[in-house]
């Protein structure tokens, strides 16, 4: 429960409605409590902060000129949704953001009606925001569609497509581009240019169309001066927006509630076509650390509120994201061919880590993983060696590229693939689950998976030698297990995998980073008496048929285990097996793979406990299987 | 071989240093005989009409002035590349374009050194351009990298992406803007709109930079008064080029060799930054059946030369596109919340039926496949019932939205699923083989195969039933097998197959239509005594479980079969199988896929026949299992 305190607007607040009739002092009021009620729960949950003290300012605006949940109100990406949720009844639950059970850290259908369209991927928001327009229109509805959209999110093809057909419609759509020149990184590309010279320029080039609509239904004698300033000098013509049909208001204060209110009661006022409000606002706003950070605060781990001072648990083992950009870095030093490239996440994939000695060959392409992997296609098909690091949800965005310009046209560009499997705090949105299915499928891809760092450096090398096609490694967010790092790894034998140890009766083939846990179920095992090989896959794609065929030969029970959803790694072991047939005879055959539900999020462990993806949970399949050994038993040791 | 004419230049012409040092009075000899030739071959192969012609002088000049395959020539789609090949080594081999084992209807890397990015779908030129650009530059090449797009694919949100990128970089790369105005269909969108007005309007702002830079190296004195008009009066400002960081040189006729060639030339002596060329072209020019087609003979079957009279085969059983237009709009009669929305494909798709009876509730977004599904997600999210009609292979640009908009809200979009498995001349690039998969692995995602076209009305009737989470259909290209199709078609149980004859031995459980060839193969094994059951699935998802786990109790073998790559449906009965311990004692299944290779274009059955997907192959499969039967007789019956 959120502290009540004398005088405290905020805790009168329990949904949009209590904010109106207020005076702008107590709306002033409020932002601020509200700007501090995101400071205290981010510093105790660790979060997304910068992007939540942005918006406060706009979104007490927005909320108190506009009438949620019937005017749909849409976020981007959702980074920025904290003041949202403490405005939208659920203050009381912020304590529990991102936890288990918990708030989700983005916005979500299923948490609030104030939430009409969730989100978490970035450059949905005006898709989404022209469907809710049109399906009023089509039922004569009458409600306001608002979506909110960073100019980082403006990088993505998806956004531009938005606009294109928006603009051309007549449909009522608001959109507010938050400006704060800041994607996760800073932002790339010629519209983040664009977007830095009407800040700049802001000519006046007189009243056009929609700033004497504007001026008019609020009045001259109107007390927002400075409104009607920006109204009369910033309603600019000649930008993008207004070339894809938007009406352009702006760039706009965003924390300057005297400009916002009005500009927005206006907007409210209008009744016609697609509107662009140009919002500019700094991202971490009000408080100091974040605003002084090159990151903003973009997102963090616990912290104290006086310092600023996130604690970050000591890593215990170097992240699998260190390996991959150390190694590569290593690899370029001595092969000149060698480029990276990210979608707007350098330091997320640690690609940084390569850009700092290699910076002419390293593409921060922005929010924009269509072009990212065409982009490293035409860098191959010229002679160079893209490593394209993208993680699994996202490379889903650029999956059409990956089998037209890449696998059909047989390119050697390398994927790695990061945030494989469950992540955690990030939830469904960002697992990684689909894409061994969805390369695995592909003709000629060669798909790995890295069971521990010391590999994942190996399928690093192994990568930069396959010349003749695509190629693929997954990898987890977060740290490896703390094995050491050869100082020269040494390339894998492409389609082999590796015993890691011998037993009679079960064997369990791993594909990823479940080898650990397979091991400790063959630990569980052994100590019922029960002898398991482990097996580590290692390829996916080709499949070590003589391993594969060994293991179901020479084993009662054959387990495959994988970080991923069904039609994945165990699918392809079947498949192999029945064509082969090696199933005619019988074969206790049990893939393991994710369950058939978005998980919500969790810690990893408990998510792949949730899964039954786990140690236990292998040996008690083993059990089940077997028709012998104690279930019961594995489960009191594995809680030991 | 083409036949050799006198005084035709176009025969001496085998490669683009053919038409160095012509005069202008040759070359545009040589564009028109190309024009001929490309309405010669297609009127006797069928294929893409309309955008080749329109090209015919561009292709001619960019040939003339640049030095491919040192410099890059790279078609975007490739529909419009037939004079392409005709001037570059490949005139005597257009004969069999699109034919089994003749040349593509595309660029192919495979196939020629003068294709260096091969293309199909839309929108991808200029990402590719640009990894060309940058690899030149690393590796200090000094080629010229020319991408030739056009305006319908610049609603893409794909090439946004690419000029974003190429636009804030100062490579050197040359867009040319195919500007006909069409895109298959004519284009939609604010981006088509603001081309118009730069054709249209063409405003005189004086001479800028790119102007004079263009002018001085020709000389005022130069023969090409008109180009000089040209750049003079049409290097305008202000455009969406410009603000995206390219310098734009525009609005040029494209028909005018004396404009293009020193247009080109100019262009091709600078040496900074990212250029694009706007040239406007009439798709279909030169022939005027098709200048007077209302779809410019896009695509077209072999014709009369002299008529322009298609000779289209008489379809023997209406489409599965009509059925599926058809159907939907008869729904629509009395269900106001149903939507029909399309990616650039109204025709391709018969959501253009629809259109003509429910224009406001039909949506064509252009191509913007995420746009499209992310759309109808939002009209979803307010009550509609959209059913979203894409290609299975287009939907990959679709896919993270599917994903993340669709799925994981449990969104009733409805996907109609076309061009489900091979689909002949086009070739690999619009196979739809990956679908089954990529849909299947989503938590509550419903899959269905019609395997005729009387299920697929009922599967649209049951699509429109569910309204509680996402649902797909797959259907093939072109037509059914001719059986009725009921007057109100009912809706199916949900998960549930169907039994089509039953037998004691084999057991074929088809997904799809490979269901005529499983009933032909349960004929092929009846003649040598071996009875067999046949099954039709209708849903990969769910499965229907009792069908399945009684299949393969009551039978010796069990055969399944889809028109899909591997990780797809028989990957989901494996793993259902394997589950429930249903392979533990022994089952001689089969999964029958498509192979891991991509096919070249083909006639469909020709395809199925190389992948081994036929009546004679599965009869075969379930033989080989069995461990009797005779293979050979199979063979002379099927080929009988």
């Amino acid at each position: 429960m959120t502290e009540t305190r004398p005088n405290r607007l905020l805790d009168a607040i329990n949904s949009p409605d209590d904010l109106k009739g207020r005076s702008r002092a107590e709306l002033k009021q409020i932002a601020d409590e509200v700007r501090n009620e995101v400071i205290d729960v981010v510093s105790v949950t660790g979060g997304h902060l910068g992007s939540g003290l942005g918006v406060v300012e706009l979104t007490v605006a927005i909320h108190s000129v506009f009438d949620a949940p019937a005017d749909k109100l849409i976020f981007d990406v959702g980074h920025q949704c904290y003041p949202h949720k403490i405005l939208t009844g659920r203050k009381d639950q912020m304590r529990t953001l991102r936890q288990p059970g918990g708030l989700s850290g983005f916005t979500k259908r299923a948490e609030s009606e104030y939430d009409p369209f969730g989100a978490a991927h970035a450059s949905t928001s005006i898709s989404a925001g022209h469907g809710f327009a049109k399906a009023r229109d089509l039922q004569n509805g009458d409600n306001h569609v608002i979506a909110v959209i960073g100019d980082g999110s403006m990088s993505a093809g998806m956004a531009y497509e938005a606009m294109n057909n928006a603009g051309a419609d007549k449909s009522r759509l608001i959109v507010i581009l938050n400006d704060n020149d800041m994607s996760i990184a800073p932002p790339v590309g010629a519209m983040s240019n664009h977007l830095s010279k009407l800040v700049s320029s802001r000519p006046y080039r007189g009243l056009r169309k929609i700033a004497k609509k504007m001026v008019s239904p609020m009045g001259l004698e109107s007390p927002a001066r400075r409104a009607e300033e920006y109204l009369r000098g910033f309603a600019m013509g000649g930008t993008m927006f207004e070339e894809l049909g938007f009406y352009y208001i702006g760039p706009i204060d965003g924390h300057d509630l005297d400009t916002l209110i009005p500009i927005l009661e206006n907007v409210k006022a209008m009744r016609e076509g697609p509107i662009l409000i140009h919002v500019v606002t700094q991202k971490g706003k009000g408080y100091a650390p974040a605003e002084n950070s090159a990151d903003k605060y973009h997102g963090v781990s616990k912290f104290s509120v006086i310092t600023g001072e996130q604690s970050k648990p000591k890593p215990k083992a170097l992240a699998y994201q260190k390996v991959f950009g150390q190694t590569l870095a290593k690899l370029a030093e001595t092969d000149d061919k060698i480029c990276a490239i990210t979608a707007a996440m350098p330091s997320g994939t640690s690609t940084d880590v390569f850009a700092r000695k290699f910076p002419e060959r390293h593409f921060d392409v922005g929010i924009a993983e269509q072009h990212a992997v065409t982009f490293a296609a035409g860098l191959a098909a010229d002679g160079m060696r893209p490593f394209a690091a993208i993680y699994s949800t996202f490379l889903q965005r650029g999956y059409d590229q990956v089998v037209h310009d890449v696998a059909i046209q047989k390119l050697p560009v390398r994927f790695a693939i990061d945030r494989a499997g469950l992540v955690g705090a990030d939830g469904a949105t960002h697992a990684g689950s689909f894409d061994i299915g969805y390369l695995g499928a592909l003709p000629g891809m060669i798909c790995m998976a890295a069971a521990d760092e010391a590999d994942l450096a190996r399928m690093v090398v192994t990568a930069t030698q396959i010349d003749d096609g695509p190629s693929a490694f997954r990898y987890p967010r977060g740290e490896g297990i703390g094995i050491e790092i050869p100082e020269n790894p040494q390339p894998l034998e492409i389609g082999k995998g590796r015993i890691m140890r011998e037993g009679t009766t079960v064997a369990i083939l791993s594909y990823g980073t479940r080898l650990v846990e397979a091991g400790k179920a063959a630990d569980l095992l052994a100590a019922q008496g029960l002898s398991a090989t482990v097996a580590d896959a290692r390829f996916a794609k080709p499949l070590d048929a003589d391993l594969v065929e060994r293991l179901a030969r020479e084993h009662e029970v054959l387990i495959t285990i994988e970080e991923g959803a069904t039609g994945g790694f165990g699918s392809f072991v079947l498949e192999h097996l029945a064509k082969a047939g090696a199933l005619d005879k019988g074969l206790k055959i049990r893939p393991m793979t994710l369950p058939d539900v978005f998980q919500d999020q969790d810690t990893p462990y408990m998510m792949y406990e949730a899964a039954g993806l786990n140690a236990r949970h292998i040996a008690a399949r083993a059990i089940e299987a077997l028709g012998r050994g104690d279930i019961a038993e594995i489960n009191r040791l594995a809680s030991a």
